[in-house]
């Protein structure tokens, strides 16, 4: 059965259209976005190093420390080979020997240079030799200046360490049915005014048949709080309000549907806002079911969150995937 | 007595309920936050790394520069040992001895090398000291640029400076009481547009007799201001239109009741907004007191707070611990 | 034919006049914006140092690198000098020569002390040229402490890379015509919550014959998106509500017309509000043409974005470079 | 005559006082704001280290650099002291004499060590003075991380460049009068959306007689600009809705009236928020004059603004220093 009629009445005395920049003629994309919130698009570079900066933030740690130990060790081959050009004669303390020996002895020297440990018992000597430790120690220092503020860079960017849980439920809500997902602070520091924002995309065909990527806002039973400092279970209600009343499992994944969780709060840690993105697909909902308890108590009585437990739920009887409401 | 049925009126025809996030099963969890405006709650950890940013800025100063000192030491140990299993004879300069001595001067290389001070009286040869020595300078420049960036994070953090007085006060105000707790900005710089909210928690029985932690908003006399240069009085009048109207000390306490004090300003100095927190519980209120004044005269004239003086207050007579108004 | 009548009838009934911050008189300075979203204006200087800072955030990479390097080699011909005035005999380890020799000579010992790389086979003796050499090493520390937080702030700096269509389009639109840019985010970052402005200046003589400079803000199809991921191709609908609506390319040009073009969203890379702007000038304008489509398909069958195309547009026929709507 | 009917009235009919965070008690402490903006107001210091950060950052720069040159200074002496306590004997390369040739040589390789340049010809020996060299070079680290990080902090930190008129003029407007005063964009960067806000300050008595510091805003014609690019002049009209209708400079002078400038906006170089305040006495006040240009034409044809022009006016004849209106 077709989902367009419903569809087409709903749109015409329904407003709540959202516009998020994607358009309406990508309809056979697959997943919008990624589960981790990245879009999923391609896009054509701009110029070479227009997104280096952005690269050196997001890789992961270890990543970086490579990148930057690799470096590190390319600027001394480089310099290495150069001193060995100029002849190795001009590092005093050297014993020249064959090439292996002497760029090794070169590359100490420049390491040496680089870092501006400059022991000395290998110095420059010669014009030449000496302007290239004098421009090499200069570049030590600007290499080392600009990780510095890589590194700074890198663990003062706002994140906000959230855990979704991983499906979408349909759960009794009311004397209905809702739509539920749980998140969980997980970081030490509150996220403060916290609000969330829930958007359902799918293909519809308009008036003349042309099928469209449509969006809309989800109404939600809280979408702003003071503090989210323990777990939030966000509810949107099925009932006849909702864009999505009357639509089954299968025709949510006919209308290729992807719910979309934009969350933005300001984290007390750096007093900074944080936007983050989560998508559920139609594959990723769990029909009739309800999430289990995350908060316990802790042996000193204090509330305890249980981050692990965020996407823990139980089946209801009887599971009937069919249509939502009555 | 018990205070359901004057409740659940004032829940039924007044709507300003609050959702801080917290859920309404902590009935009895204790304080909900503690003095300090830090959340009673234990979160489990969700990675190993998670927090350490977030702890080495909030950490205190001394403790700070400990973990530093003792990361700089304990990477030196590891060098020095690794010299040691090298072979101090190839630390050039070194007159071998036992190993503690071998230790401590293979202990003094590595300190010269992490630090780049590099005097030369001790250098490296062979390949493999040199390697080592090669990366140990790395490393300490590494480490050195991660101490810069957490060390300008720590010092650069917005914080509020925010002297609180230790009791909430019930005040004569107009013809009844009134909630009284004050503030002073004991921070050079001035807090812009300053905004208070006061949140009051308490267990309630709803309709069904089921205790609920509820959250009121409590309306301020004033609850923003330009600046925050000297102190602020915050005043909530204990009218007929207060959730609180008519309770006593005792019903207070009996409910469990903590006022959570959320401020919101822009530190001019760095111009960056700063939230600050704080609670007092029923345990924290003084009844039918008043606070003494904190703004005097400089010897020139000027008007000077007296921050020390934030929390003080006189007992009036007759303090009567019984309901609030009329 | 004199544009004025129109005008002046448009002023009085319409009130939506912008206040930009330019004031009324500029009428005859050309080009207000230039197309990169610089101001076309000079500015008396305030103090010499005023905008240094911003100068050198500005400034393209090469640029500040020559800066840079040019004052280390500055700094260092400065120090060679005063070490040459204090005598290279106390500059141990150097053996005394010509005045180009020994200024060599002090220029490596100088590049050594302030670089801190301090090999030592040149060591200072007296007191001195050991302080000197002390001050230059202390100098050395703070320039390059310096130089670390000019990196840091320039490449922290906010920036959205956004690829603008080069002329501003008139397309035929729903029954008549619209005004039409494009803009492609070429940052692998999304740009969240977008808003674009579009406000229209021009000279027009108010009722007693005076040429102003009157700005307009244009109504827009869609001024917000919450995602800036892809595309977007901004409209105003020139129809008789427009404050343009019954204008001719001609007229446009007569009036000195600029399009000023406001963008602000938040960098989801640091989380950070940026603004961009440009301006098209009536001499920028295409009439009735359309643009061709930027979104292909990756191999992986993903959205893919050609940035290259931004502003490929194809003309119509027929071209009338006439009034507007009908 | 008294100023107090008219006042009364208008307080009892006009709602805009202001909460600014003062109070209503300082009637008698002088200016309020300094010609700067900084509150005349003292605070007891809170704690030994509050403000350290806040005072690093607002020195001026020579002062910062004598700060840390001292600090660098004082360290050195303080080790140096503990090398010659340990015994200079055990700084290698060193020949030993008088106290003073001493602790000279002593200060030479403190210094060497705590910037660690290290040459090497003067180098530790025994454990404790190793150990001490090992904390200096390791503090001498620290010691510049935390420069580096102050002094990104300093020349990062949000600031505007705006010229003030040093006078508040009464000039003619309209068919009446209004109170004019000029700010001029002094920075290479636009300040965007940039907001004003005056409100003036005067002491007067409430029906009950009592001297109160009353506070209100005043109504501007402009208040908000999309750019502060060239000059703006700030417009209070002073009809019969302003609280000043009817003033003349004797009552403002007797009131203690105080103008007090409150200007927002968002500087375009580094995106961040700017808070800029000024305020003018009733004794900074001009009646009957008005502002000279300031916006010229440079050589090429450009709109140039004339920063050092910003206060020039003419005064207009007859300067009737009476009341305001008819």
């Amino acid at each position: 059965m077709s989902i367009l009629p419903k569809i087409i009445k709903r749109v015409s005395n329904k407003p709540p259209e959202q516009e998020l920049g994607f358009g309406k003629t990508l309809t056979d994309s697959g997943r919008m976005m990624n589960p981790d919130g990245v879009f999923n698009v391609e896009r054509e570079r701009f110029g070479l190093w227009d997104n280096t900066y952005f690269n050196l933030m997001m890789m992961p740690g270890w990543t970086f420390f490579l990148y930057i130990f690799t470096s590190f060790i390319l600027v001394n081959l480089i310099f290495s080979l150069l001193y060995c050009c100029l002849g190795v004669e001009h590092l005093q303390g050297i014993t020249p020997g064959g090439f292996g020996h002497n760029f090794m002895q070169a590359y100490f020297f420049s390491s040496q240079t680089l870092t501006t440990v400059g022991y000395g018992h290998i110095s420059p000597t010669g014009i030449l030799t000496n302007l290239v430790a004098s421009v090499e120690s200069f570049l030590g220092l600007l290499i080392f200046a600009l990780v510095s503020g890589l590194l700074y860079g890198r663990f003062s960017r706002p994140v906000a360490r959230i855990a979704f849980s991983d499906k979408l439920l349909v759960s009794p809500y009311r004397s209905g049915m809702a739509l539920m997902f749980r998140m969980i602070n997980a970081a030490r520091s509150e996220l403060i005014e916290t609000e969330v924002q829930v958007i359902v995309t799918l293909n519809q065909r308009d008036e003349s048949g042309v099928l469209n990527r449509r969006f809309y806002a989800l109404a939600l039973e809280i979408s702003k709080i003071s503090f989210f400092s323990l777990s939030w279970t966000i509810v949107h209600d099925l009932n006849e309000n909702s864009p999505l009343y009357g639509f089954s499992s299968q025709d949510l994944q006919d209308a290729g549907a992807e719910f979309l969780i934009l969350v933005k709060g300001t984290d007390e840690g750096n007093q900074q806002m944080v936007h983050i993105r989560r998508s559920y697909t139609a594959e990723e909902m769990v029909w009739n079911a309800k999430f289990l308890p995350v908060i316990g108590r802790s042996r000193k009585g204090k509330a305890r969150v249980m981050t692990s437990k965020v996407g823990q739920y139980e089946l209801l009887e009887p599971a009937p995937d069919t249509a939502l409401a009555n």
